[in-house]
């Protein structure tokens, strides 16, 4: 029998981990957080009963991972656009697009909006899951800099309204009357219009 | 003993509901809506604890009934305010002053934010509840019939979007970290370079 390794024991853990929460996001879809069972998201997983409770404690737990991974993604897309030769106004835009795509499609959707919104995260855990304002707020700073956006003597307090216009946008792509282009296309001018100097 | 007229039945109605709804604002602000009790509203008002029945079933009642009465005073300012000499971009702006300053005090400012944000009116009671959104969506519509603000295809989600900017500018002042002059200057700023031709 091969000795177990320490690099591969913590690759299966990130492997079952990221069963679990596949599971959990389709469960999420199907279902909704109430109807949720830590037991169920297990079968789904094709994980054990008992070895679940290795990965996590109850389904808030759960929730909690998810978002993080969800809003980890988007944070990894990010760092990737932020080339400093690209200017402010396209990294935002790139933000915009990146955001309402994600938002546009299934369980990422309900997570990263309830992360948002602060609704299901009060709480413990909550401190664990990153925050896309600071992100936002670097671009807009870097924008106010090169020229491009308009000084401010609070861009926290800007990139706040920036972030419930966009959020108020997602609630309505959310009821599904409007396409990804046409909302994209809203936000982009309404955000853009608010910053540009 | 003097007849008892229809006129003044109504009247001594109105008079006990108000004083049942001042003593509700009073009792949120300083006991939070969780704490609060049917009775502990009607000691407060002086009214005694059988007669609070005929005016209000439970305390979500006496929720929607104080949320009602505080927009249609923000309703009743504004419309005393649209007077047609008076430009759309001007109106936007008059909006902007009431709304803050009712946010900015007291009871009235937790009603008509949990009105906006639609969180304590989920369920029976929130049709009777005037919307804001129509009346800034009037506003728009003229300025753009004016030429004042740049056309839209979807007046509806720009209007969501200014009132998304908007709440969070409230959630902001309800922090109590900047003031209220900052804070409008701030929203005026933003919600008119979302509209402005």
């Amino acid at each position: 029998m091969p000795r177990i390794r320490a690099a591969s024991v913590a690759e299966h853990r990130d492997q079952t981990m990221t069963r679990l929460l596949d599971a959990f996001e389709a469960a999420l879809e199907e279902e909704g957080f109430a109807e949720i069972t830590l037991a169920g998201v297990a079968e789904r997983a094709g994980i054990a009963r008992n070895t679940v409770y290795n990965y996590a404690k109850d389904k808030q737990a759960l929730l909690v991972a998810a978002v993080r991974r969800a809003m980890l993604a988007v944070l990894a897309d990010l760092d990737a656009q932020t080339d400093v030769a690209v200017s402010a106004e396209e990294q935002l835009l790139a933000v915009i697009d990146r955001l309402l795509a994600d938002f546009s499609g299934g369980a990422p959707r309900l997570l990263v909006l309830q992360a948002l919104q602060g609704s299901l995260l009060a709480g413990p855990g909550e401190a664990e899951v990153p925050r896309l304002d600071s992100r936002i707020e670097d671009i807009v700073r870097r924008g106010i800099e090169t020229g491009e956006f308009r000084p401010s003597s609070d861009v926290a307090l800007t990139v706040a309204m920036m972030a419930g216009a966009a959020e108020a946008a997602v609630r309505a792509l959310s009821r599904g009357d409007r396409s990804l282009a046409h909302i994209t296309r809203e936000v982009k001018t309404v955000l853009l219009r608010a910053v540009r100097a």
